[in-house]
């Protein structure tokens, strides 16, 4: 425990699943929650719910006499607030946490703000199949990583504050760089939505031919080509802020196939189940340890 | 419909998940259901749970006057079993159905049956994420696909009992030939299978150096990696049954990705966004049709 985090005015920029979550997450820890988002409807809700005690689309009248920012809109538009007239909007002291999937951009651009705002690369490896604020859950970051990427713009006690901070939402801090996160990201995430994605681009292609490809898909593919539903652009984001981690792990990727597909067509099936075997194992271990840990 | 189905003396050769849920399924329409199999668990399972009437690791004994015999083992097994004496263990105008995974092997070991034994290829497109006896479900093929696929020992009488007995298991008989079949499981089933378990290589790689890559996989990953988890012999046994159609299908996935990967790397967000639209749209089609469906 890194000790109890309390704010006087917490404002959140985006009003989507994140940021409606950690409102509810963090309601008895802030005095004064601000929703900002440009989204009439969605600014309705999180009122009418109690989430945030007031919301604006104005920027500035937002995070006016904030002590904590939260940054919680897609990546891109995180990176444009930092870049813009945000760091000016601020006061000395405050702290600002993102909730961005990738976090070399963004870590680069709080590097950038003013002397005096701390900063701190955010990344709670949370969500739900459909996002927006009508799926705001306060459960969401309970137990969850909640990693934490220091900027040039971290000074110890931000880094302390913003730990108390994920704490308070029930999340489990794990600080890293930017560059390890987003090359473990790239792997975990990004590469398994590319393979899903390519997955369905694959079998709609067959499907032109014959649709009997849809008619008889089943559990294994539901599983597999789940991701490909993500919304795009959302991940267009992602992964154009992503690029060279995406790519290193793609080539890696390639070459595991390749040896695969070199055994099987070789019609090596006791090389083939020697190399099967260790994945499934792997699978089954880590699949164990993450459902006990939900 | 094609008529009730009835059997005097129904023959299920394999007790695993998908031989006792037929059982359970079948029970009503047959007089007597022997259950075969070599090991003394399942059959044990098999009596005591009233899935069948008597149980033999005997093959002789067990198909010994059966009108209905259903191969319920392993595709390799399945065609060593057609393969070996079970033709002449059978008097005149048995029909012979198999549950295999893929059919071009299937039924071309099926074409090599005495004159007189009726067999027609099948594959129930249904399954459990754990297989064996103990999961066994008479609701498994309920609303399910059960693709069949006519041998050169399938007379036109064999094909409408087959029906009728894909029909009074409740599923959803669909004919087409043993190539097609093949060539649409390679897309829908075996290439999600190789995904997944290269996935799953590729993080365990990773992960030698930063055990970090385990502790931040999530939901995501959960899904895209679910079949690495798969029976490795089992899918070993597919796998070498259907060569061609899988190194087919992984060319086809190999030039999508290429494709993707293209514009990611051009920073080309534009052109990925139109490439992952249609993609997403097509997956949330299947989606919503499937879970219509079950």
């Amino acid at each position: 425990m890194t000790g109890g985090f309390h704010a006087r005015k917490l404002a959140i920029v985006g009003m989507g699943l994140m940021g409606g979550s950690l409102a509810l997450a963090i309601r008895a820890q802030a005095d004064h929650i601000t929703g900002i988002d440009s989204d009439e409807r969605a600014r309705q809700i999180a009122l009418e719910r109690g989430l945030v005690d007031s919301a604006t689309d104005d920027l500035y009248a937002g995070v006016n006499r904030a002590d904590v920012v939260i940054l919680a809109t897609p990546v891109r538009v995180i990176v444009e607030l930092l870049r813009m007239q945000l760091g000016s909007y601020l006061r000395s002291n405050t702290l600002i946490v993102d909730t961005g999937s990738t976090k070399q951009d963004i870590v680069d651009a709080m590097a950038a703000l003013p002397i005096g705002v701390n900063a701190v690369g955010g990344h709670p490896m949370t969500g739900k199949e459909n996002g927006g604020i009508d799926e705001a859950d306060g459960a969401l970051y309970r137990n969850r990583p909640f990693v934490l990427c220091p900027s040039r713009r971290t000074t110890p006690a931000a880094r302390l504050r913003a730990q108390a901070f994920v704490e308070s939402l029930g999340a489990l801090p794990i600080e890293m760089d930017a560059e390890r996160h987003d090359h473990i990201v790239a792997g975990i995430s990004h590469l398994p939505y590319l393979l899903s994605a390519t997955l369905v681009a694959t079998i709609s292609n067959r499907a032109q031919d014959d649709s009997t490809f849809w008619a008889l898909a089943a559990g294994g593919f539901r599983d597999t080509s789940r991701l490909a539903a993500s919304d795009v652009t959302m991940m267009g984001d992602i992964l154009s802020t992503n690029t060279q981690a995406v790519a290193t792990l793609l080539a890696q990727f390639r070459m595991q196939l390749a040896m695969l597909e070199t055994m099987l067509i070789a019609g090596d099936q006791e090389r083939l189940g020697e190399m099967l075997l260790p994945i499934q194992a792997a699978r089954k271990e880590w699949a164990q340890k993450y459902e006990n840990g939900r």
